[in-house]
């Protein structure tokens, strides 16, 4: 095949540059096939496939969700402001029983549709029917970091069937659609999956050689049954005690930590996923991010499913973040623009192991144009990092780049038919909610 | 003149009407002049001048944003992620010494783009220059109610230019602009304002018969101050000991309150606005806004001035309001969804006396379309309120209408020249920092 490309003129580059810091800059920027070529002052345009006159426009690395349940997004707005047992119980869990393949397949099309169109170029999902997840990620483009939501409750039968899963989601589609999709395990938490589905996990992904996915920490009531359950341990402790704890780790939530258990995801590398909108409207609490971040602990954002939310938005995420970590530890100078640009960027490509996440020459060409000429995002004062982190939403997205292939150019997507994705998730979810009335 | 009318057909109303209830219903709705005039099944076309369809959208009352600084859009970004101090002394202030007529009025030009373009239609401001605010009200078509700023920091000659200041604003801006502009009185807070200043205040809003805006109880250091400088009394028992407090007083902030403090709001009618993205950038706290809404207290919201949030989006401060609310009690169940659309409606309608904030016949027609036929706003299950709250942004505003005049359509700004505007704001704040730069 040949060699195609895309060249971006006169763009203002955001670089994040890690350690919470960016930097900036207005070049012209090549894209070759998957990849950042070439970064640059008036690059040669004859050899370009495509021209982006980028004049007007920010151009930064894709975000990274590193927390979600995509094909939630059928469930949006399902259920409000109820305590968690009751949302779970009497909401989520009757509709997730008609969940199907064929469902969980269109909304992962609704949910990556709404992540391109808000500047996300990589997910990391925990779910299930995660074969219709890979099969819309594989359509429309985008980069999916997949797992399947792995929950025994002790029973051996149960446990099997999930490895049985798992194991089968890596082997089909670990790094597969030109290397944009891989595996991973996806152990819901230590109070719906037993120790002992936790100890082989640890045994499985060393065998596969892939990463873990799980929810860590995100009640009070999380940790009280730990220590209750398991001889005084609180949730992090038990999984050390279990040589579970390593580097190929994303824990998800991560809101109450004391220190010892910080200690734990420093000292074996541990990757933590910032959810802040769903940790607030759940009630659960505010994660203790600026000192994880003090701690050098690198540490992502993730939107959860968009039921806990209710959107998949990452700049919302990035303000959320920014202001809980403030407000939480009435500490202004805490969670700055540019800490948060990394953590929706680079902190979340090194968690998920993606080559992406800045714009370097011989990166993958992730990468998104935000439209800086409206008035929300005028003037740009201070860094383009502040009107990114408190002045932006989700619809400033211009033009949405994965893997060197163009997903939304102009708003309009370009792989996938918007409009039937649509009216496709409004029929799934009608029929979902008569096959729900028919069980009462 | 003749009358003008607007038909706009087959919209999903979501009508707020108070008490945090809302009502949903799909009807025609026609506007003649500056009211809604009929609200129906299947209006008659032939008489309309225009005909929406609003199919696919969403009709609702434009948000009213009770506590603003406009012109401070010129100053978006201008610093971040600093102690209240640093940020005002170093920051703030010195360009401020640079603003003028002009600048105010580019930047309040600016600032109502920005506030139509997300679907405000209403806004009450307190700053400086408000000759240069009002014209450009009057121009762009949104309705204004405006103060200005009074701090004489017990200086006698200084409190008399404030007074001046304000009475001309009010005697020549007061019910102008067909009833679109009217003027209040805006002493800025007990710590920049003499009780002096106070006392007079309280005098002349009743002479004039007008309402006065102020900041109250933002910072801990302020209720510190105050019970150090006034005998031991916290802000609103100041206010409450000279006569102050009355039902034509809106108050901004209310972040630190006591019982005693939260019942002379209730006994005197004391409107609160809300502004949490303001007080969690700036790291201020979290006002108890479940416990004011539970006593009865009437609450809106507000944005603060783009330099401490940094935008004028009310979609945003929706979903801020109602997650700070749930994370700052660890209860899901308070702020709900419609909670906060009224808080954004019916409840600055009433705080700011307008007619307006409801969609019922013989209200002013300030009403916005939302675009439902998005990604970030399928499926639509729970309620209307639901997904505009937790799963919206500003730019799934499609159609803006006040005073039943289209200001905004297909997100194309009606009645200004939208380039120009965002060309004039980046010149006015290059000239401003040259001038800035100048003094150094």
């Amino acid at each position: 095949m040949e060699s195609q490309s895309i060249l971006i003129k006169n763009a203002s580059i955001l670089n994040p540059i890690g350690d919470g810091k960016t930097e900036e800059f207005r070049k012209d920027l090549l894209i070759v096939d998957d990849k950042i070529s070439q970064i640059d002052e008036d690059i040669d345009e004859s050899n370009a496939d495509k021209i982006i006159d980028a004049s007007d426009k920010i151009l930064m690395p894709g975000f990274v969700n590193t927390h979600t349940h995509i094909s939630m997004s059928l469930l949006r707005g399902i259920a409000d402001d109820l305590e968690l047992d009751t949302w779970l119980n009497d909401h989520i869990w009757p509709m997730e029983a008609h969940l199907s393949e064929e469902y969980c397949y269109i909304g992962a099309l609704l949910g990556a549709c709404e992540m391109i169109k808000s500047g996300t170029t990589t997910f990391s999902d925990m779910y299930f029917y995660m074969d219709g997840v890979a099969r819309a990620v594989d359509e429309i483009g985008m980069r999916g970091v997949l797992s399947y939501g792995m929950i025994d409750f002790g029973i051996e039968e149960k446990r099997e069937n999930e490895f049985k899963e798992n194991i089968s989601l890596i082997k089909k589609h670990n790094n597969t659609a030109d290397g944009r999709i891989t595996a991973r395990f996806g152990p819901h938490s230590i109070y719906t999956a037993s120790v002992d589905l936790l100890e082989r996990v640890r045994k499985e992904a060393d065998k596969y050689n892939v990463g873990i996915h799980i929810h860590m920490n995100e009640t009070l009531k999380e940790i009280n049954d730990s220590k209750e359950n398991h001889d005084g341990k609180r949730p992090f402790e038990l999984l050390d005690s279990i040589g579970f704890l390593a580097d190929d780790v994303v824990a998800a939530h991560c809101v109450w930590l004391d220190d010892a258990e910080i200690k734990l995801i420093k000292d074996n590398g541990v990757y933590a996923s910032h959810n802040p909108c769903s940790n607030m409207k759940l009630a659960s609490g505010a994660a203790p991010v600026a000192e994880l971040l003090s701690q050098g602990i690198c540490v992502g954002l993730g939107t959860d499913g968009a039921s806990s939310n209710n959107n998949l938005d990452m700049f919302d995420e990035m303000k959320f973040a920014a202001l809980l970590g403030k407000a939480s530890t009435l500490n202004p100078k805490v969670l700055t623009a540019e800490e948060v640009v990394n953590m929706a960027t680079i902190n979340g490509a090194k968690a998920l192991n993606i080559d992406a996440g800045t714009i370097e020459v011989g990166k993958k060409a992730d990468i998104i144009l935000v439209d800086a000429n409206s008035p929300n995002m005028t003037p740009m004062s201070n860094t383009l990092s502040s009107n990114l982190v408190y002045s932006a939403n989700g619809s400033n997205v211009d033009t949405t780049i994965c893997n060197g292939r163009i997903l939304m150019e102009n708003r309009k997507m370009v792989t996938v038919d918007e409009e039937l994705i649509l009216s496709e998730a409004k029929r799934a979810i009608k029929e979902m909610k008569e096959l729900r009335e028919a069980d009462e």
